[in-house]
């Protein structure tokens, strides 16, 4: 952990560079995973799941019984705070949904859009050491409520080729029951073009590790739709005098737990917080389950002091941080301010853990920076918007002159012949 | 032009597959032109404008004195018909602003998102033959109502190293004033990476010949976001017996005259109409000045007749086509069918072309079948959504423990404590 005192532009710059590994090291590798997948199919699935996953289970889709299953599996405390978490989650995802609004952009031309579910969607849940379930709600949740016909997960099974039942019921409880035991960047490929077992879908969601991000950002280039491009987790903390020393270390330990990659930053125009912050992280990072992980990651990370909130926030808008905590005695004058950012907590009860599961919004976020021009999962994600416009005989009459001296001067005339047609018609009928 | 009568899945399938040219030849020569940009800046830029369009101006920006000169260069009807444009355009584009929604998932966690403008934006406009100053309004007025803070334009200059007064009056209307006079993918580089002179945006937006495409495909890699994949334009009208097979044809001719590698699809469950627009196509075909273009692009398009308009629609579905034109007795039924298509014309008097210019809705849309799963551009292209949410004490006392326990069946225990610590300070306030 750096400490930063009232630091200059270059040195502020240093501290806010992400770890970044680059992408130079796996290409090759993911590309021949997606190569020979698309090509062979099943057969290299299986043999990429044996390589890297260690199991290749006899049939990949899980089967119903173990669906069925899953929920007598789910310890009850742990099932209601399921239950609850999926309900805030859809509470908020559905006031997402929008109406169509018809526009008339002039006497005779009705326009509007309406926002239509994509057919065939692919969620890719991550394995690892923790069934990650409430990635199944972020994503499944919204799926259903945007209507999408076909969703598909896919997550890699546990040494023992199974699923963990907290996954399958999560995806039960969203209403998604095909799934998928396969991970890596070989779900990946089989998502984006489909082998005997796993159907192709037109959009790709999910968080993974570098193969599988890779996978994500490639498959792009051969038009299957992803949701983000990604990177480590991280926070910035903005702190002033009145925030509490042992939540904001808390916070920042609850990001910095995530992997030895991610950043967590905090910037503060109080000496004191300087001190008292760091204190608490020595005291609480001793008492974490995966306080290795933590302690890797808070080398990237920094306590920034500078003179003001005021350039706490425009550097927080530099940096475009995933998460981003208002700990100060006024958050919503500088939430008001916020121009780069995936998901904002304001004041000191709103934890950045209780947005990874419960208070509604997405937790599928920006990172990386990305915050600039990316937004975190919405509803809409899992839609598109298609246009539609009416265009009457008054409308033609409206518009058609103009449309025929645009098309002309783009020398399209074609274009303009196809209002010609269409007026001079009109005006036979007038005639007659 | 091919007509199928009643044809096979097998046949509709061939009839209905893109053309499509693929990138192996040009991946090389991009990916050097990404890089030395990347690397060189101007001096690179120079070099491939020389190279590639014959022209590389002493400064790449265009003066304020050619801007503040292009209206003089517009004639009258000319520029009302482009005041014309600009009103409808911003009249849809205004409609797609969000305000925000307050959702209160649980007694006292608020929840709501902001859109907000990714803060710099660069747009493409191409070169070529005519100046395209309809692109201009299409991307530049939904990037300033999005209220996007930098807008720059590239375009590339014509032989005598000017950019038409019509582009530079559309985006003056728009209110866009930085233009710089550069093209191809050398300019799609300098927009992702910045060069001394030029400096890098967020998103780039904008349609361009196949390096251009084929560059901000790649530069995607590097993270920065652009609008959608593209390919070439297209169009499918559904005809049934009441439609006006001289308006059929000329739209079909209006795409045809698009580009040697564009597609027209007409399906119809009308024999007669089968006939009569192929003499249209015919006899119009003879008049247009792009006559040779059009004709190249009918070789990869079909007249296809199928036993109804419901069959017409599901295939149409299935073919995801950037334009849709329901020449039917009944086109609202028929636009509510709709599940993969760019933009809808509904009924005999909404030509596409209307829809190019003048309707309001945008003319930047999904080709290539990527209707299934993109968008086309809207306002909120131009933004991204943050999302917010509030914790009170009364809040965390409600999902904090739910949020204990999710997050330690993830066995995230940073996590997990940070809204330990807060429920624990909770619980010993009131016990003080």
């Amino acid at each position: 952990m750096k400490i930063l005192i009232y630091p200059g532009q270059a040195e502020i710059n240093a501290a806010l560079n992400r770890p970044s590994a680059g992408n130079a090291d796996i290409d090759t590798s993911v590309r021949e995973v997606l190569a020979r997948v698309r090509t062979e199919g099943d057969a290299a699935l299986r043999e990429f799941s044996e390589k890297f996953d260690g199991y290749a289970p006899a049939s990949f889709k899980v089967d119903d019984n173990s669906l069925q299953e899953a929920e007598k599996h789910v310890p009850e405390p742990l099932r209601q705070a399921m239950l609850d978490a999926s309900s805030n989650i859809r509470a908020f995802h559905s006031a997402q949904l929008q109406g169509t609004e018809v526009v008339n952009t002039a006497e005779g031309v009705k326009c509007w859009s309406r926002d239509v579910a994509i057919e065939k969607v692919g969620l890719y849940v991550p394995g690892g050491t923790a069934p990650l379930f409430s990635t199944v709600m972020m994503l499944a949740i919204p799926a259903r409520l945007a209507g999408c016909r076909d969703i598909i997960i896919c997550t890699p099974p546990g040494k023992d080729g199974k699923v963990s039942p907290l996954i399958l019921y999560a995806a039960s409880l969203a209403g998604v029951t095909t799934i998928y035991a396969v991970g890596g960047a070989q779900a990946i490929a089989a998502m984006a073009y489909g082998t005997e077992t796993i159907p192709r879908v037109y959009k790709i969601f999910g968080p993974g590790n570098r193969y599988v991000t890779r996978a994500k950002d490639l498959v792009r280039l051969d038009g299957i739709a992803t949701d983000m491009p990604a990177g480590p987790s991280e926070v910035l903390v903005i702190v002033d005098e009145t925030a509490n020393p042992a939540f904001v270390a808390a916070d920042l330990l609850s990001q910095a737990e995530h992997g030895a990659d991610s950043q967590v930053i905090m910037l503060t125009d109080s000496r004191l917080m300087i001190d008292l912050v760091k204190n608490e992280l020595e005291r609480q990072a001793a008492q974490l389950q995966r306080n290795s992980i933590a302690l890797q990651s808070l080398e990237n990370s920094s306590l920034i002091l500078l003179d003001t909130i005021d350039e706490c926030l425009k550097i927080s808008n530099r940096y475009a941080p995933e998460h981003l905590i208002l700990a100060t005695s006024d958050p919503h004058l500088h939430a008001a301010a916020v121009v780069n950012a995936g998901s904002v907590f304001l004041g000191n009860f709103s934890s950045e853990s209780t947005g990874d599961y419960m208070t509604g919004p997405n937790h599928t976020l920006p990172t990386g920076g990305y915050a600039r021009s990316y937004s975190g999962l919405s509803t809409g994600s899992f839609m598109k918007k298609i246009f539609f416009q009416e265009v009457t005989e008054r409308g033609l009459l409206n518009i058609g002159p103009a449309t025929e001296l645009l098309a002309g001067a783009e020398m399209l005339g074609g274009h303009r012949n196809a209002v010609t047609v269409r007026l001079k018609y009109l005006n036979d009928e007038q005639n007659r």
